[in-house]
């Protein structure tokens, strides 16, 4: 695995992994929503089937062991390119851009299609359930205390339409290790799936931080 | 959208749908997991991706618009091929294949792989909501007593790993269109994320339907 790896690659070469790998994901994220949705013939199907083994085939002629992991370069940057939500390599995360602010906010404006369908024509509530966890995470870090989920609830207001929305997650307050943050999806007319949730800082993550703040 | 359509396919061709085009998303599957772990050169990416965008094309020759949604054959057989987490010809989903008891009890051994991922080895704590999600609706489905998802609590005891995993739901009580699930994802060791959800019977499905056991 890429575990916590250290890699020697240059800006250039990352931007470069980033627009590559990045865009093999993005024709495989297609492929994924063409697979749902295609009436062609049983022959094409599985014609078309027979190409999609050799691809794969071609990719696995090198590849790494297990997960991808987290792999970070020298001067910090992260890659967690096979996250399931926001992972740039991974084709099951729509990908969530998320954006996010010091005082502990996160947001991203996201577009959920075919594969992300629970009742029809709506975003699975379980779906939102992955999407709210990634953005309430990255809230609790974006604040300076960042931590593996505790706890999450979800409520669920009404059907979540497939197609353009809106998640946000902000901080709510601290105690000891523990962040607490609120969020919610919503679609244009407000509010669909309401979330709050308990991070907490491990424990291996603890030495030197101070509880509440972390500082 | 095949929203709640009604199909006229024989048995013999319904199986065939299930073999020709749930075998299209199991080869993608794979190729999800290859482009995620794939470490060949830069100009194999680049072709890759030029052919994987030529198959897409190849199957969008002819599609539904939108997504799959639900749709049903004669004899009442519900086809939800595109569900996220259960659905044949969704490449996001595992597929999760739940078992059922009337009890109310649910329940799957599933394998998680590098598309799951959050932290390093772990699967994301939000694709184990989106899986104990599906499950626990099923379960109240199970029973008897279907429903939407109302709220969903998750407690995250430990990390989850990624590989073999088991989920369990069952349902622990009713209350008028509500329906009271608890369950868990484990792994050889027990649980690692514990769930509770209350699942409710919309409005629109209530007429003829009475209160606790829906009867």
């Amino acid at each position: 695995m890429f575990d916590e790896q250290i890699d020697d690659l240059t800006d250039a070469e990352l931007a470069r992994e980033r627009e590559v790998a990045g865009g093999l994901a993005q024709a495989t994220r297609g492929l994924v929503d063409a697979v749902i949705r295609s009436t062609v013939s049983e022959e094409e199907m599985l014609a078309v089937t027979a190409e999609v083994e050799a691809l794969t085939a071609r990719l696995r002629a090198s590849q790494i062991p297990g997960s991808f992991g987290v792999s970070h370069t020298p001067d910090g940057t992260v890659r967690g390119y096979g996250n399931a939500v926001v992972g740039l390599r991974n084709a099951v995360a729509p990908p969530v851009v998320v954006h996010q602010s010091k005082e502990g906010r996160a947001w991203a404006d996201i577009h959920l299609g075919a594969a992300y369908e629970g009742p029809p024509g709506l975003v699975h509530g379980g779906v939102s359930a992955l999407v709210l966890d990634q953005v309430a995470g990255e809230a609790a870090a974006a604040g300076g205390t960042p931590g593996m989920t505790g706890t999450l609830t979800l409520r669920y207001r009404r059907g979540t339409p497939l197609g353009d929305l809106h998640v946000e997650c902000w901080i709510t307050g601290h105690e000891g290790f523990k962040t607490f943050v609120s969020g919610a999806i919503s679609d244009a007319d407000g509010p669909t799936v309401e979330a709050e949730g308990i991070f907490i800082l491990p424990r291996w993550a603890r030495e030197g931080a101070k509880p509440d703040r972390f500082e």
